[in-house]
């Protein structure tokens, strides 16, 4: 049996991740690699630290990609910090939040959750509340739920998680780079991007930062026995220790990122090179400018949607800007629709999981795939599919009301 | 601060791994990327199985890469077999023993291990002798060891773990694609293989593969509760249980591997297009004819190598054909000797780890990098960086007696 050399159709992708990939991070992605102790390739991972630092809004000294999928982000921060039988507090307003209580139950914590309805978020107050009645060591929470499209706002938090000394881990996979995500200033103590949504890398890194907090917690874990002869037996009389898993023990990463350049697994080379440009591509537009556009063109998409004249799901006011969940007319089978979109118009939106499978389509505005053309191709594909399912839509009114959205920005921007 | 597009030095890269990759693995990752479970993905991802296992020489049903670097693959593969308690064997023959042996305890295995000297290889008889008095669930062993540039042979070793009823995990990262490795025919049970090594595709992947042995050990252990109701149901039951590591749960990822496509992780496109990129080329190559290039780059290094005078490291009997070792001379500083080559010549070449620190260089002949003008490039760079640090060499003898190698080979195609 003979193999064709790769042959992929071109789509225009609009699901909330994985997104388009740049095509100037695709060219660095085909960049020739370097051995991973290569002067030239340990520079560009100091390179690659400092602009995540850039992006994540922090000033923490560990900022590094994990080789792995944005899952993998999570599990190395919630592996290395939790012991069996610690407490930790997770906060679930969709389908992100079971993945990090999942998590940290296999690590053996002792977790305490509690659920607000899907579609909506918390009020801050009652997580704080909740948080002092269990005094958790570590609280776990996800800052955009792509499951739902709802934002959780997370500043006050932060500091209460600070006043309660616990540990706040965040999960911004679907945030990062499309919407203010401050690290520092919002008091959390670890943090975990992703590369396929707004910042449009291919999936298969976790960019993470964590701070002096974290850094000691996972130390004072894995003290280790004097006398240590040399550096490689010190790492490995820690690898001995209570971390469950080696490829996502920080300790050892910390080791590898730092200038000890102690070998851990080897570097994959590519993926940094698409995170290197694809964060250039974000400091280059600037984080304020690109959060802007972000809302630009859901603000288009949005009005395009209600003057179709179908229904937003979900708490309007905590809505994520760069995921727009759409009720599923009743009647209409939304996966029928999907692929037809995919089949005639080459588009590809998104179901969701659990409780909304069925319920609700999600599209994405995300990083590269957040463009005008891409906006209003799925505007119109979206209404031509809907007609073929004999769906009662406002014809043609998605496309002149987006337009009208850019053509009033475009004015602006013209006066300014 | 301002960051420069990529621009990275061009280097002749002839360590044991990372490789430099083929330019057409390179231009299949520069693809534009697909949706997950966009149809001609999925499509991809199944060819993607089909060619792994073409190259690991088995039947298996499950063979797909796990998202991670190399020992992301070892460690999902142990990780999922491996409960706290269980007895596993692991020979150790160089730095990658050590490895199995960390992974296997920080999953709580009660390891027993035997050691042989670092350059040497274990008789086989050894390994059964002592796994009889043992009787272990698991049999952890390197194949290819690039610490130490041996090879351990496995066939009779696989046939007693088969006969004793003891599960027989390889790690083949150094081997797979530069030499002969038969899954089936030795009776392995679980492989890993490597993409940085004779693959030639980046780091990030570990493609690994196993039979039903281990995947039915790993769905007695995730039994599921009657009477869920749904697949993701029944998919969270199961995560609840015994496996410490989301990530690396192979149940999960054979329900995302399989036709359910139960949604685990985002697979990492641009990684999967590299590796069906890198598969192609070596099933396009041939096996057979792939391992007998590997074999002709080794004979002239290793005939340049001792023309120079130098000395190789190691049981010659069992050498890593894809990784040769030579011997420091007495009174050299071997890193001002990598540094120097390095530095003129843009050729890099390799240090070892532990016992073998400043001993030994290593020198990779693996996949793309094994090439007749790389293999002269070091050969020539080499010798003249020895006489820079006042080594006393052959003068011109390397590349002479790697040429008539070369031409050796050639005419005898001539004749064919």
């Amino acid at each position: 049996m003979g193999f064709n050399s790769l042959n992929t159709p071109s789509r225009t992708i609009m699901t909330p991740g994985p997104v388009e990939v740049d095509p100037r991070v695709l060219r660095a992605m085909s960049t020739p690699i370097l051995g991973q102790f290569d002067p030239a390739f340990t520079k560009l991972m100091n390179e690659v630290m400092e602009m995540i630092r850039q992006v994540f809004q922090t000033k923490n000294r560990w900022a590094f990609p994990i080789d792995g999928t944005s899952r993998a982000g999570n599990e190395a921060l919630l592996a290395s910090i939790i012991e069996p039988g610690d407490k930790v507090f997770v906060p679930i307003y969709g389908r992100f939040g079971h993945l990090l209580v999942e998590i940290c139950e296999r690590y053996g914590a002792d977790v305490y959750s509690i659920q607000c309805p899907w579609g909506e978020v918390f009020d801050p107050d009652v997580v704080i509340a909740e948080m002092a009645k269990i005094s958790p060591k570590v609280v776990a929470i996800v800052h955009g739920e792509t499951s739902t499209g709802r934002m959780q706002p997370l500043e006050k938090i932060g500091k209460a998680c600070r006043e309660q000394d616990a540990i706040l881990v965040v999960d911004a996979v679907a945030s990062i780079g499309g919407v203010e995500v401050k690290t520092d200033d919002w008091f959390i103590d670890g943090l975990i991007g992703g590369t396929q949504k707004c910042l449009s890398v291919p999936a298969g890194m976790a960019p993470i930062t964590f701070n002096e907090r974290i850094e000691k917690l996972i130390l004072e874990r894995k003290k280790v026995e004097a006398g240590i002869a040399t550096a490689e037996d010190e790492q490995y009389q820690r690898s001995r220790m209570a971390i469950a898993s080696n490829y996502f023990d920080l300790a050892m990463l910390m080791d590898y990122w730092s200038p000890r350049r102690l070998n851990h697994h080897t570097e994959a080379t590519s993926m940094v090179y698409g995170l290197y440009e694809g964060l250039r591509l974000v400091l280059e537009e600037g984080l304020k400018p690109r959060f802007i556009r972000h809302l630009l063109h859901e603000k288009a998409l949005v009005t395009g949607i209600q003057a179709m004249g179908l229904k937003l799901y979900g708490d309007s006011e905590h809505k994520l800007p760069c995921v727009t969940c759409i009720e599923i007319p009743a009647g209409v089978d939304g996966e029928s629709v999907r692929k037809m979109l995919l089949k005639e118009f080459s588009i590809e939106i998104a179901s969701s999981f659990g409780p909304l499978q069925g319920k609700i389509w999600r599209i994405g505005t995300m990083g590269y795939s957040c463009r005008k053309e891409n906006v209003l191709a799925v505007l119109g594909g979206l209404e031509a599919v809907l007609i073929r399912h004999e769906v009662q839509v406002n014809r043609g009114e998605a496309l002149q009301a987006a337009m009208d959205i850019y053509a009033a920005e475009e004015s602006a921007m013209t006066i300014l």
